[in-house]
């Protein structure tokens, strides 16, 4: 395996999202992320399909859990419980390391190209969850409007998240998220 | 003026439709949409920067008409109201003509490079709405809310509005959008 190490694909994503920071997206080459994670950049590419991968590469497996996460509830579950339960296995998913997720989002703000992938990544977990819950019997427009929202309640609460100052966790502010929405929509 | 005539620009447009779902956008040329609208290459490009600004010009109209509206409320207005007032007068702009509407929807859903400009000006126009909200005293995090939110009501609603087979107009569809979001957010 060569230079292989056990654990080269986190240091691969650390060196990766300092890099960017530093230098820019576009002026930070594959090389160079290699060369401060120790490893090849054949080994790079063993774990990642380019230099944006590394910061897209989990929403395959993100959009497949939150659907699983739905699959798995009761079919009397409401669009909007059903949508809170995978907000929170979402919150599960990308809030363990609040530093790592400051970092991304601030490379991701800083490039238009970068923003665009992030916006059609959410729009199309957002088409997916509307499509299942359709077919758990929801109707067409709930459904469209269950997965939209629950698209605008973790924008804003991950972007909440990622800016705080204290130590609150994900999961707990996309529950207050959810509730202001609840009020915001029902105060006339 | 040479070949400008009056009512060019409206000529413009419904010929450029009609030329992108024919042909696609890509294959579709300014020469080509000139020629059909029976103008000059040059008097288009008196009306539109490119053969994309077709689709897109009257964004930045868009978001000043909205942002006014937002300025002319009552300071007590809520959030969601402000944002169901900001809604119709964008129903008002937009929802006019259907077969235009429509066709300008069948061909950017055709065409992924489309689909990101029309995404990144609906996240713009929120972004705008959400400032605005603040700078009315609403909370940080319930300006965003209800400007995201306002941005999910338009997109369910226009969709909905765009391939129905009923007369009904986009503003009716709106608000019954809007209601739906109320009974969504409120029920367990």
């Amino acid at each position: 395996m060569g230079r292989w190490k056990p654990g080269a694909g986190d240091r691969l994503r650390e060196a990766a999202l300092s890099l960017y920071l530093e230098r820019g997206f576009e002026q930070t080459m594959v090389t160079d992320i290699a060369e401060q994670a120790g490893v090849t950049a054949r080994t790079f590419f063993r774990y990642f399909a380019d230099k944006r991968e590394v910061l897209f590469d989990d929403s395959a497996d993100l959009e497949e859990k939150a659907l699983t996460v739905l699959d798995g509830l009761p079919a009397t579950t409401s669009a909007l419980d059903a949508v809170a339960a995978v907000l929170d296995t979402v919150a599960q998913m990308v809030g363990g390391d609040r530093e790592l997720a400051r970092k991304r989002q601030a490379v991701i703000m800083a490039n238009a190209d970068l923003r665009e992938r992030e916006l059609i990544k959410l729009t199309s977990l957002s088409a997916a969850l509307a499509d299942r819950l359709r077919q758990r019997g929801i109707g067409d427009v709930e459904a469209s409007l269950a997965a939209e929202t629950s698209i605008a309640v973790f924008r804003v609460a991950f972007s909440r998240w990622a800016t705080a100052t204290d130590d609150q966790d994900l999961q707990n502010i996309i529950h207050q998220t959810l509730d202001r929405l609840r009020t915001l929509a029902t105060s006339r």
